[in-house]
């Protein structure tokens, strides 16, 4: 079964593998303890740290084993504003963080702390002097991801370093989708990332903080770790996570540009095989192995179904796809379709076989999808406008049934689709900009409806051709 | 080398190990995802959690996976204190709990909450009545260790469970140093533990909430692990966790009368085989497979150091070995010598001849740090005392000055000892009560001393026999 999911977790490194099993033997006893055994296991984790720091651009005693890469960003958002809370309570970050930074950023906003998300593009960048114009007298911390992972698309890291440094103000960057596979960028103060993402075992990140960065531990006090990290240390998880991080930054020279030719592939492809999919991110400033695609009127969670069927293994920043039932918040903030999305990320093993048997699954995924949503019918029409109620439907419906009845209208006609979906609200807008069809904005549901008190909104869309 | 330190870490058990190997085959997907290696991680996953919650006497939605036992610690402390925080801010422990519980305690304290610590007796162990009297009408949370992790002295969880249920308190059991060996007593409302002190890997502790027990997670949100834990999940080592737990508790049944029979000969031998040796911790109501013992006159570091060359690997909760070089707090609650601690704990594979090298290897190992510690002279004799100045040295140089010099004073004299090693506040009271001397408490050692304006405490003993 090709294996297209690696952004979420990559299959253990063989030479990890080898390395947590010797480990397991080798570097199993308490660290912290003083007989032969120990010291055994502590230079065993000093090693491992002085990889992980080498291979990040590190120094070692700026490195913590955290045990993933949420904890690492938890840590990371709250330590900074607690070391610089006298600067102030603000708090910079993209729109389009892990949601690890988004809820930390959420904690520190619901303890009286200021927030502002720096807006992306369509293709999910930010830009450098939006960035910096989010910096002010009181921000104590900025918060870049090194790459999306929703979209793969890499941010301006070094650019923002700068901007930061100038503005005297601390760097954290969420490294997760690039340590490993690309160079780290100048210019962090924290630096952080998850060894499960690189081929290293589950239950190990990394917490990297500058000499000199100002860290206090939103944690309640131990000793281990540098005071950063609480907690019995997994040595046997660290040591393998050192040797696959060495192992993976050797391949990367020699798989970056093959995994890269396959993603072109994906890329240049798929939009003629499936109709109505559009490729989102960065098409040239990207990590190698991921591509996320939306394809309209489809119900994401049921195209993963009908893909794994088909033997392939992907993932999904859908709506349909988490357990909250919101949409993807990286492709609201590029205000792009949320619907359909699926994302791609390539193992190093993937074959060109693998790449063709996508291609050739894909449509016929895709088609069986929408063969299999209901169409309902139309509203009545009111003032001169199609009304097309979709309340109490989910994803994709509220779309198809736009795109359905919108040839019903006339050029310079109103179609109004109402719906309690929040994927709608995104997933209108951007239907509208991917057919040249003029979004007219949005209104309450009952101004539209028969019926007297209906929740839900209405969102108007005017027909141009 | 025979290995007597399985209370700070335990070998990984050796079905544990295969299961970690299988999992790392089976269970290395994202359990959060939709395509077939993730659904059958997810199923060993909860296949995992039915087995650690069976083990325990928990539901298995009861139960989270934590990264340690002091995450678990400390998430339960927290978040049993957000979710309670109605009730009132005042949380009740015993003196001797675990760092993780003491230092999550200090935390909420530091945050404007009341914090109590329930006294022990010199065998570790709190009294119910007293427990019960440290409750108030405000008291959100209880906490009872299973069994002390120093001393190896079980409380009363059973009786203060009543009594906190009676109180309308919710109960964390830190259950660290006897799950796996011990039944859990009923009671509990919270429980912790940590896998890699039953024979499984690193990186894996437990955190169960009773149904209807109040909870808020005091971290950033994050809805893995019933909201309770943030971060990917270890799932193999949860795997690995769950199968050296079910293993551990069938072989308990055979090996808790054997481990008790070898305790019990270090117990009965150990004081005949070293003079001043004092074996600590409840000698009826203890763990199984541990004992600890401290030495008159001893460098608790030193005498690690001699039992690591002779082969043993054994730790000591001795202030000389900690890294913060303060005492035990354990054995200061306990108000007995925390000078030249060790503690021994078993292995399930120990053997009578190990028992027999310890036996033989230990007396000649005390003597040799006796031996090297120097003898300083004695200070001035002011207004009839003898004041012996130890200002500058550390644990056991006071207690030494004080046995070497005792017999220079008359019955009925006085003999000051000028000290600035905190040890000696719990070390010299100590030594009176093994002497049957009497302890006449303590001043400033500028009263004392022949300087102006001396640091540190004089401790006053007077010589009774």
């Amino acid at each position: 079964m090709p294996y297209f999911d690696v952004a979420s977790t990559a299959p253990l490194h063989p030479l990890a593998r080898q390395a947590l099993l010797s480990a397991l033997d080798e570097g199993w006893a308490d660290p912290a303890r003083l007989y032969r055994d120990a010291r055994q296991a502590r230079m065993l984790l000093d090693a491992a740290r002085e990889t992980v720091a080498a291979e990040l651009g590190a120094r070692p005693d700026e490195v913590s084993f955290t045990t993933s890469g949420t904890q690492a960003n938890q840590l990371a958002v709250l330590g900074a504003l607690a070391g610089n809370h006298r600067k102030g309570r603000h708090l910079a970050h993209s729109a389009v963080e892990h949601s690890s930074v988004l809820h930390a950023a959420e904690q520190h906003e619901a303890s009286g702390g200021g927030v502002s998300a720096v807006p992306v593009d369509r293709l999910g960048r930010v830009s450098a002097p939006d960035f910096a114009a989010a910096l002010r007298a009181d921000t104590a911390l900025a918060c870049l991801q090194s790459a999306n992972h929703e979209v793969g698309t890499l941010q301006p890291v070094a650019e923002v370093g700068t901007l930061c440094a100038e503005a005297g103000v601390p760097l954290l960057v969420d490294a997760a989708q690039s340590a490993g596979r690309l160079d780290l960028p100048e210019g962090w103060s924290l630096l952080t990332a998850s060894a499960h993402k690189w081929g290293g075992p589950a239950g190990v990140g990394v917490l990297a903080v500058r000499k000199g960065v100002r860290y206090r531990s939103p944690l309640p006090a131990d000793d281990r770790e540098g005071g950063r990290v609480p907690g019995y240390v997994n040595v046997p998880g660290a040591i393998a996570a050192a040797v696959a991080l060495r192992a993976v930054r050797q391949e990367a020279k020699r798989l970056n540009p093959v995994l890269s030719a396959r993603i072109a592939r994906l890329r240049d492809q798929l939009p003629g095989l499936v109709p109505d999919l559009t490729v989102l991110g960065d098409p040239d400033r990207r990590l190698p192995h991921l591509l996320t695609f939306s394809c309209l009127y489809v119900d994401g969670e049921a195209l993963l179904g009908e893909l794994d069927r088909a033997g392939f293994a992907v993932s999904s920043g859908s709506s349909c796809t988490s357990s909250t039932l919101t949409p993807s918040h990286v492709l609201a903030a590029m205000g792009v379709l949320t619907e359909g999305n699926i994302r791609v990320s390539l193992p190093p093993d993937c074959t060109d076989a693998d790449i063709d048997g996508f291609l050739e699954v894909l449509p016929a995924a895709v088609a069986a999808v929408r063969s299999h949503l209901d169409a309902p019918s139309a509203g009545p029409v009111k003032q001169g406008t199609l009304v097309l109620d979709t309340l109490g439907r989910r994803c994709p419906i509220p779309v198809i049934e736009l795109a359905k009845h919108f040839g019903e209208v006339p050029v310079g006609g109103l179609v109004v689709v109402l719906s309690d979906d929040e994927a709608a609200r995104l997933d209108i807008p951007a239907w509208c900009e991917m057919r040249e069809q003029e979004y007219a904005g949005e209104a309450a549901a009952a101004e539209y409806s028969a019926g007297a008190d209906r929740p839900g909104r209405a969102y108007l869309v005017r027909r141009l051709s």
